[in-house]
């Protein structure tokens, strides 16, 4: 079986029940949820609509944004963080993703919003082995420091993921924001069980106006998709592997087409059918 | 004395006699060179109009671009880079800064590229060595990988140095390049007498169309230029601090007024007059 799921930002113009049929009509077995889809079509109905469609919810995207720097900031963090956890365990995934949040705006400590993230994830690691989930920190490019995540290696989300239970607290391993990382391959061995979630797209030029959505499509750029694929199952993520582009061309186009250059990009670089040896079933 | 020098770049719209003057006329004591520059005036002329101003002469920009794929590529880097060093010998600096260069087009072969600019170095090394010009190699920041620079964290540039001798590779501490980085001041401190050269500028957002140009001027962004300055200086670099802007609206303006805030930055920000303790002059 595949081990591909379809992050549903990859197909931004669809509602939750288009991408859900999208899947299935694709044969893809898998699918990344946003809270903001989810929440238009409200958590228990999702879930329903998922789990009719006989699809695995690999991750809920996302939760995080622990920077804030005062207390009210970060009271209204948690709580968002809990209910958002309590939404991943409703909608049947184990893994939510976190983005951790970058600098307060006007601030320049950017070792206080680190410390306030590695805090925030201590009040979170005991509710979200109550719920059954695992939070993921994702290591953003450094390009986003400022304004999105503080944590921007592998390196360093394992440093804070290692401070908590595997089971309360993962990694993600995101090819377009670690593929640079000249210490990749040590950091993804030693991350082993950690890696909750392995997302791909491709590292394109030029950087769109936006940085935001410069992500390709796997094999339009130059990542080595079958080296790093290699190395995180080897690592021991024998799990999904979410295809999570944003790119407003790609939204731009019918999310039947984008799912078919998917399919057909993954057999290519991903997962090619010569890849040897199978590698266990998704978990 | 101030440790302040004007990386030419930052006037990019002057001549190196215009910048020159503007050095004089401004009290900045030194300059760092780019060799477009430097080439439009020739070499010797240049020589005799920073070394008749009384200006010293931090850097020279640049070497590097040792990722091509072929012998001819290679050659060609080699032979340029040879070039670059005997320029930097006669135009009176120590230094020559080292941009590694990008992946090849159509490469995705990270790796590769990066043991290219190891063995490019270590056969340039001894030539450095013969000129007493010291090759810095510069991490830039990840963004910049694919295109432009391999190396891209500090770490990584001190693990490549620390094969050659001190005198003959060093690394810069550019702040718009490293200050994301989780481990930048254990690196600042294992680099000790190996930073060559320290360049500042901001980081701004939104990032601009080209990503090139997107450097503040100090104190536009959220670095913290105070502590990286004292790390800088603790670690053994009480040499100059070069300021680096590549900003288009920042090369549209005067340049006269561009150096006055460039002073007051420096002063407000960068080297305070109430940072304590002399830290030596400039080496």
């Amino acid at each position: 079986m595949t081990r591909l799921s379809l992050n549903q930002i990859t197909t931004k113009g669809w509602s939750l029940a288009q991408a859900v049929r999208g899947c299935v009509d694709a044969g893809i077995p898998a699918i990344g949820l946003w809270r903001d889809k989810v929440a238009e079509t409200g958590v228990a109905e999702a879930a329903k609509l998922v789990r009719d469609a006989g699809l695995a919810v690999s991750t809920l995207c996302r939760g995080g944004f622990l920077t804030a720097p005062d207390p009210d900031g970060l009271r209204a963090a948690l709580a968002e963080n809990l209910r958002a956890l309590e939404e991943a365990a409703e909608l049947g995934t184990d893994t939510l993703v976190m983005v951790v949040g970058g600098l307060p705006e006007g601030s320049r400590d950017l070792v206080g919003a680190r410390e306030r993230v590695a805090e925030l994830l201590g009040e979170l690691a005991p509710h979200a082995g109550d719920f059954g989930v695992r939070m993921a920190i994702e290591p953003l490019h450094p390009m986003f420091c400022a304004d999105r995540a503080v944590v921007s290696t592998l390196g360093q989300a394992l440093d804070l993921a290692e401070r908590f239970p595997a089971s309360q607290v993962g990694v993600v391993v995101d090819s377009y924001h670690v593929w640079w990382d000249p210490y990749l391959s040590a950091q993804i061995d030693r991350a082993g069980d950690r890696i909750a979630s392995y997302q791909v797209c491709d590292w394109t030029l030029p950087l769109p106006a936006d940085a935001l959505l410069g992500r390709g499509h796997v094999g339009d750029g130059c990542i080595d998709f079958r080296a790093m694929t290699d190395q995180v199952t080897a690592a021991g993520h024998t799990g999904w592997i979410e295809v999570e582009i944003f790119n407003q061309e790609i939204w731009d186009t019918p999310g039947e087409e984008t799912l078919r250059t998917v399919l057909e990009r993954h057999g290519a670089h991903v997962e090619p059918a010569d890849a040897g040896p199978a590698r266990g079933e998704p978990a």
